[in-house]
């Protein structure tokens, strides 16, 4: 807190000093002139130009089209204003980089139809939002499109009278601001990223204005919102933090990061939200530059964005982490602006080149400009995915995400706090990934965003029925229950806690945590390694998942793996002629039971075959334990679900249950030569040699013979503890958490 | 026959004049001088050899392992044996190109062991072929080994003494081609793609050991075989087709391919069949030039290449027809072969050279050479895939199989004969393409080849029960029946028929054909077209199906589009807790039913989205027709289906049905920006005005409101013929079988 209020002072003192020049948004004059000094010459941002020509000049030919709002996402009136705000944003860019009058007219043009239709303008007719908005649906979109118009109109605003300006202002932009903010203050005044996109409207509405009070607004919230605590928006998220009043931009840099830049609602909503976050401290860096924006919180923004990157997989597609639509990457425009931005203003990282060169597009402003440079001047350095610890919540104590690589391998464990109202109940369930994508998969939402024909491209009521539910994620259900039962109040009153990390050691990698109250009197403890040798074609991943209970209960650990199941070691009985949901509730009702074997082994494999790869799992197996096959899609009225697979291994009245997994990526396939290469697993045998409230140790073996002994210490995380264990007259000694052995043939 | 009669009369004048050099099989004395002397500047043969000696050299390191044959294909013997074979085979080029006796020893030593293992080998213990191998488990592979081996020995005949190579002739090459021919007869003595390769094979080694009866036996078969006709292969096949007594190489020729090159089994296995036609060709070529064999049966080998290519989507993929595993494509060695030598010694055509760059690998051998010396003085041309019409059966009158290509949109109809064993029951089915794969699938063979886990590698259980089956594909079926009661031979007995085809007019082609037999007094005939317009993004496929009976019958039309369900513009009701299977027989039973739907329109629309594109289809809709979505994988214990959807349009209780279809692929979606681009239909209307025996005429309208009348004669398949009919009070005239009249909005 005290950076806000130093940050506070720091602009009363600056308030009469900057003189108010235009452009100032995301251009200024003198960057404009640098810019046009050097056109013709900067490959990349040549290439921007161009295209953004291309496109406004299309729109130019087109014709203005200001429709009386009335569509959801998807339809026309929605489409077409978000359509406007967009090209009227580059229009504005234009207009500065070339000098031609063409672009600033069109802009001109547009404003004064939106200012003769904005007065009138009721609510939304749709009607559906907690915040409902007046060009579209949700005071969101309304937003959205003020943070892009407000942009269009700083670069014309020279371009214009006195008189126009005061007339757009007077009926367009004030009331806009207005309608945004004191007259939604739930919208308005909340820790969300769609108060960020209301923050950032609003503040950079009043820089061009110079609107003080809009500005003051903006950066501090509403004075007095009158919020009670129990509301909540359409998807189940509360308005307000407990305890929480502050609101307003720098609140939103002080509660919307964990400190290590971590995003509570997930790497595809920080995606999302980084995006006012940034064009509004850009403008603020340009026209407030005692804020010292980019700095504020030891430089939270920059931290976040160097999070979101490494969110991602080996093609720089986020993890699918809550509610999040699938593919959403790092060529997502958000992610040109975060990179370009950084570059520019956060120390020109050179890594960030290179990935701004993989994206191949800079922004059409002195940020872009700067990058493209320097990617012309070859000042680029490989970017290199790394091991990653991040903490939750605002002190980074809420759990976290933590993400293991090893080669191409990936692993993603999420034992964070609830995330908000797109939180899963997913607690200690992880994402495993490799060079071409997923291995074991994260479902991600269930909605195809801006696809018409599915739900106006909302949320599905699957996603509440079965996107959410603890069974559609990797890790484990008790009693066909959900975590927390499936409350978000709940699920945000606690989280799992960090147990044990360590990413020191390339050739063993540790992400353990607990959970203690997704069930109540039932404690979950799971431990992930990532570990490499010689003697496998990549890494495994190893995981321990230790469930203990008063009462004896039914376990269900769910593998969502991504492919063909090529074979199982078991005897299994396929329903043949009709299938039956595996349940009816908690998201099980989704689930066809496809399968189910048992076996008098102790322990069982399975091998399965997706994206031309071989992939097995080998486990430990208990007497009694089912071994069932599902696939997804029943109760779907309107095929809205995917059909996945995913295996369950269920135990049934235990009070106990240790789950111990090895998943492996053995082997390759070419279509054009038919040649298998290591098509069979490669791990021969494993076993839990000891399992105690304090141990657990595993045995496991590669089919070369060499064998391995695995320990961790369940309940004492010192690095600093000694152990000591007798098993099967062999003794292990260790120091600290955990240790591996390893047994050469 | 003219021609084999011919080239029997110059082989019997040259083979005396033929001095013995070697090598000769892939390679020449002159050959290797001119490839030595260019060593170092050639990049692609540079890395061809590069790659070679990689690979060999790791083997040799390894060691030589000739075990004793046991496993199945996918078991270790089995692929020990293969490996051996493709090695030697190198390693011989390799001694040839670098003169270093490393290589000549590695294939002496390793000769050496087989011949030493050979002449006390049994036939495999396996016994599940009708043609068991000795040293695989059937005797196609044996074969194949000896068309790699032989080259190997080839390549160190004059490095051995005398005394080696009669060992080696004694013990184990003579032995061993007498086993693949004499021994085998209805394995050598075939018109298949089996004995195609052991004619190879046994004259391959009879050149090298310049041992004119093996030569003899492998052009023009063995002379007496005795096989009965009604013998059948693995498979299902004939071993003999009736009334042909012919065999051998040339016959082959004649036999195996239509005139203007399709193979009757279909591309998939033609790209293995022309293996061993053009490596024997080319050492035919070195060896007896006087058999001119490359412009046998008017250049039958090139015109084989020439379709094969044609077969293939726009990333080089062969169409899955009949049995086939997709991903098979112009990169598989068989193509680089058939590129090497096509360019080499069929006129250089510089369009096969752009082929082969896409394929970035050459043979190392003279005509891998050639063709990368020719890539490196740029004389490569742009390969065009263009619309193509093939004629099946020796004559080229056995129906066919046609591709209609506009822009990136390609269409394959398929109304060929039965294809022997490998052939499926899908009379005038038709897969569609676009530029990123399928859209509309074939769903091609149940197997995965050589994959050890699934059935050993082979076909499995499931491609009899469905693979092969007509409700398998997008073609007509009557009473759950599939056609020709599924029997292979009343297969054979029949075949469609062309109707009529153009592919003149660039924005509508047609290929039309009917078929009279798959159901005993039933009459089909159904009319692709692909056509264009700016109204629409893509070309649009327009399918009228025509079915006429004597009897009531119920009619079903799947469309196996591939894909996620977006919306259908009718009710549906969608089985929500439990599933059943959609029929008990003939494929029918391992389809699930998943959804039902009726409407009282008479028309309706499906929209689904796949490939990250929006595809939908709009057809017409009789009273009573039953709309079914089905999925495909129940009565699959193994898990050996893929879960594929499907959509039905079923017709009960009619005697005479057409079903009208416009399929359209009309837009877009972009992930990280998760904008969709022209996500609705963009065919407002479809009807039909008029069908009978001998006219249909159907009329469509896009959204833009153009409107269309597309009118064909059924009856009449004169270019010349005219044909006026009154429809509403408007006439319509035309001259030929078809006419579109485009009325503008």
């Amino acid at each position: 807190m005290l950076s806000r209020v130093l940050s506070l002072l720091c602009l009363l003192l600056c308030m009469s000093c900057a003189a108010q020049d235009h452009p100032s948004l995301s251009l200024t004059p003198e960057g404009v002139k640098m810019i046009r000094s050097e056109l013709g010459n900067i490959g990349l941002f040549d290439q921007a130009l161009a295209d953004a020509k291309k496109e406004v000049d299309a729109e130019i030919e087109l014709g203005i089209k200001v429709p009386i709002p009335k569509d959801m996402a998807g339809g026309y009136t929605h489409e077409r204003h978000k359509r406007n705000f967009v090209v009227l944003q580059i229009a504005g860019n234009l207009y500065q980089v070339t000098g031609e009058e063409k672009y600033a007219n069109y802009i001109k043009e547009s404003l004064l139809a939106y200012a003769k239709m904005y007065p009138n303008l009721p609510l939304h007719p749709t009607n559906r939002s907690y915040a409902t908005g007046k060009i579209f649906w949700q005071c969101l979109n309304d937003a959205n499109w003020l943070v892009y118009v407000s942009q269009a109109y700083d670069c014309i605003y020279d371009f214009l009278s006195k008189k126009e300006r005061d007339h757009l202002e007077k009926d367009l932009f004030r009331p806009f601001a207005e309608f945004l903010s004191r007259e939604n203050p739930k919208f308005f005044n909340r820790i969300h990223n769609h108060s960020t996109w209301a923050n950032a409207a609003v503040g950079m509405i009043g820089l061009v204005m110079d609107d003080k009070e809009l500005v003051q607004w903006s950066l501090y919230g509403l004075p007095n919102d009158g919020i009670n605590e129990n509301e909540v928006d359409n998807d189940g998220g509360y308005i307000k933090v407990k305890g929480v009043r502050v609101a307003g931009f720098l609140a939103q840099l002080d509660l919307s990061f964990a400190p290590d830049g971590y995003f509570t609602e997930g790497p595809y909503y920080l995606r999302y939200a980084i995006f006012p976050f940034l064009v509004y401290a850009k403008a603020l860096h340009n026209n407030k530059p005692a804020l010292d924006i980019l700095n504020y919180r030891d430089g939270i923004l920059s931290k976040a964005v160097d999070a979101l990157m490494l969110q991602t997989d080996a093609s720089g597609r986020f993890f699918p982490l809550n509610d999040a639509q699938k593919g959403m990457s790092i060529e997502a425009r958000e992610i040109i602006t975060a990179i370009d931005v950084m570059y520019t203003y956060r120390g020109q990282n050179p890594v960030l080149l290179s990935i701004a060169k993989d994206q191949n597009k800079v922004l059409l402003d002195e940020t872009g400009f700067t990058v493209a440079k320097a990617i012309q001047q070859e000042k680029e350095e490989p970017y290199i995915q790394r091991s990653a610890v991040f903490g939750d919540g605002e002190s980074g104590l809420e759990g976290g995400v933590s993400i293991l690589r090893a080669d191409d391998a990936c692993l993603v464990m999420k034992y964070s706090a609830q995330g908000m109202g797109h939180g899963h109940f997913d607690k200690l369930s992880y994402s495993y990934y490799d060079e071409v994508g997923e291995i074991i998969q994260d479902y991600g939402a269930v909605r195809w965003v801006n696809v018409d024909q599915k739900g106006g491209g909302r949320y599905l009521p699957e996603n509440k029925t079965f996107g959410k539910q603890s069974i559609g994620h990797n890790t484990i259900v008790v009693n066909e229950e959900s975590h927390y039962e499936g409350s978000v109040k709940k699920g945000e009153e606690n989280h799992p806690e960090l147990y044990h990390v360590d990413i020191s050691n390339d050739n063993l990698q540790l992400i353990s945590a607990k959970e203690n109250h997704a069930y109540p009197g039932t404690k979950l403890h799971r431990s992930l390694f990532l570990f490499q040798d010689e003697d496998f074609s990549n890494p495994l991943v190893i995981d321990i998942f230790r469930a203990s209970s008063i009462n004896p209960n039914q376990y269900d650990l769910p593998l969502w793996f991504m492919g063909h199941l090529l074979s199982a070691d078991f005897e299994y009985s396929k329903s043949m002629e009709s299938l039956e949901i595996l349940g009816d509730k908690n998201g099980y009702q989704h689930i066809w039971k496809e399968a189910e074997g048992i076996s008098a082994n102790n322990q069982f494999q399975i091998t399965w075959f997706g994206n031309e790869k071989f992939y097995s799992m080998n486990a430990v197996l208990g007497e009694n334990d089912k071994l069932i096959f599902g696939r997804l899609g029943a109760n779907d009225p309107n095929f809205n679900l995917r059909n996945d697979p995913v295996f369950i291994h269920r135990k049934e009245n235990a009070k106990s249950s240790t789950y111990v997994n090895i998943i492996e990526s053995h082997g390759t396939y070419e279509r054009t030569t038919e040649i298998p290469l290591s098509p069979f697993s490669q791990v021969e045998s494993i076993e839990l040699i000891e399992d105690s409230r304090e141990y657990t140790i595993l045995k496991f073996k590669s089919t070369k013979q060499n064998e391995w002994t695995l320990a961790i210490a369940n309940e004492n995380n010192s690095s600093e503890a000694l152990h000591k264990l007798e098993v099967n007259g062999i003794d292990y000694l260790w120091k600290g958490v955990y240790k591996i052995f390893k047994n050469q043939k």
